[in-house]
């Protein structure tokens, strides 16, 4: 489906809403940006790097005319970008998200935008985000990388055609799921992983000898610990927002630990093996198959 | 110090003692170089590979001459390689290992080398170890890379000096470090996440919607589970020997998942964030000035 915006509004332009912008600038389907954000620095940088064409402080003035929107604040921030926006979104207007969480996102449209549900279709791009920040963002960030759509039965055909459009614009393969289960596979493959790393380097970081602790971490502990370094607050927010089905994934990890001690309390060397050969074997069948 | 060696015994010659192989052979230190081993196949690639100049499954053959021997294998065969060379062992041989544990190994050198306790000199050379077997080996592996030296109070001034130079001949950089300390330094920042990545794979591998989770899982969990893909005897070995010092970084890490869990059931979004900033900050002022 050919797809073209006169104008979109980008909601947050830092890493996420900046490669947005810059694909679908490069991909020549949008013909004028405009920035909304609660950082005035943020904003002023990304319309210097050529991410966007305007800045906005006002929402009446920035959706006047929009045909499409993206949200890509952290998700914490949601519910209230989405109540000041309410008074003054156009009935023609699309509004997509980047929220890594899709079940409060859901709520704070019903809540907050009930009226104009027909066209706001949630999304969530599995794109890279330990670095933050307008000058991160990257026309190809979405190339080749998948988005999940958790449209809802709400939404009109068309608004969920043009929203996979936009984001099959900027290089997306496109993926569908239920918000609840979108929520459940992230907790067990993102948001645990994000939690144990940031509290393993928490944990190090807290000792009287870290110092000497990161003097000997090497390569295999800078991967672990990659994802320590992403941004705080977009992590909180996660973390809060699908707190129900990451406890749950907690507790299955921590049943695993629980086993883990035992053996090797016991020095049961045999399940040891057995354990680590299942998951190395699943670890690069996985890993050679992407 | 400048060294060399007319017979250099390898006793393991995949990844860690290939590449110690073909180090020395690159630094133009070693004349002739020996590997002995388990595994006939093993043995024979390496020497289709250049990495070693002669095979030998006999210990006596082998070490008639030696100057220096390199023990490579998973350090729960140390002991019984011990006890198999001890026989054989000429009054001159250096001997050193290529061990992720120390404690174990050195109670194995008192155990069954007390009488060459002098000329063995215990290392650990810090260099990644996800692949394995000889086609791995490279010359480079541990240039610019820490390797740890452990001596002990028997040993000769003038064999830590000899084996401290061979480490230096394939490009490393030494430390040094009680046995102990060691220890329980690498139990932190190195056994601890294996195991944690193990098994976190383990526990997503068994679940019957493994495909679908594995599926959405992106960069993030790669980089995380990367160390999950090791070898699992080697790991296992590390586990069971270094349990002591593993079990109290495991209960460390259970009760900073414990604070994490009641942030979560919570809500405690401020608290998550304290954390998570820290956790942040730590990590990426570590990564930065690697």
């Amino acid at each position: 489906m050919n797809v073209s915006f006169e104008r979109v509004v980008i909601a947050g332009v830092g890493l996420i809403g900046g490669s947005f912008a810059a694909a679908l600038r490069q991909a020549a389907v949008a013909r004028h940006l405009v920035g909304v954000g609660r950082s005035r620095a943020s904003l002023d940088e990304a319309l210097a790097l050529g991410l966007i064409d305007e800045v906005q402080t006002d929402w009446a003035a920035a959706l006047k005319g929009a045909d499409l929107v993206l949200l890509a604040m952290p998700v914490g921030q949601m519910a209230t970008v989405m109540a000041a926006m309410a008074p003054h979104l156009e009935a023609q207007t699309l509004v997509t998200d980047a929220g890594s969480t899709k079940a409060d996102v859901i709520d704070a449209i019903y809540t907050h935008l009930g009226v104009h549900i027909a066209r706001f279709v949630p999304a969530h791009p599995i794109a890279g985000a330990e670095k933050s920040g307008p000058a991160a963002a990257s026309a190809t960030l979405f190339q080749d990388r998948k988005v999940v759509l958790t449209p809802l039965p709400e939404n009109a055909p068309d608004a969920i055609d043009r929203v996979r459009a936009a984001w099959v614009a900027c290089g997306a393969q496109m993926f569908q799921m239920s918000p609840q289960e979108h929520d459940r596979v992230f907790a067990a493959v993102s948001h645990l992983p994000h939690l144990l790393a940031f509290g393993l380097v928490h944990d190090l970081a807290a000792r009287a000898n870290a110092e000497q602790l990161f003097k000997y971490a090497a390569s295999g502990f800078r991967d672990f610990t990659r994802i320590a370094g992403s941004h705080p607050e977009m992590w909180r927010d996660i973390c809060v927002a699908n707190r129900q089905a990451l406890l749950a994934e907690l507790d299955a990890y921590l049943a695993q630990l629980a086993w883990l001690r035992a053996l090797l309390l016991q020095g049961d060397g045999q399940e040891l093996e057995k354990l680590f050969s299942e998951a190395s074997a699943a670890r690069n069948k996985w890993a050679n198959s992407q």
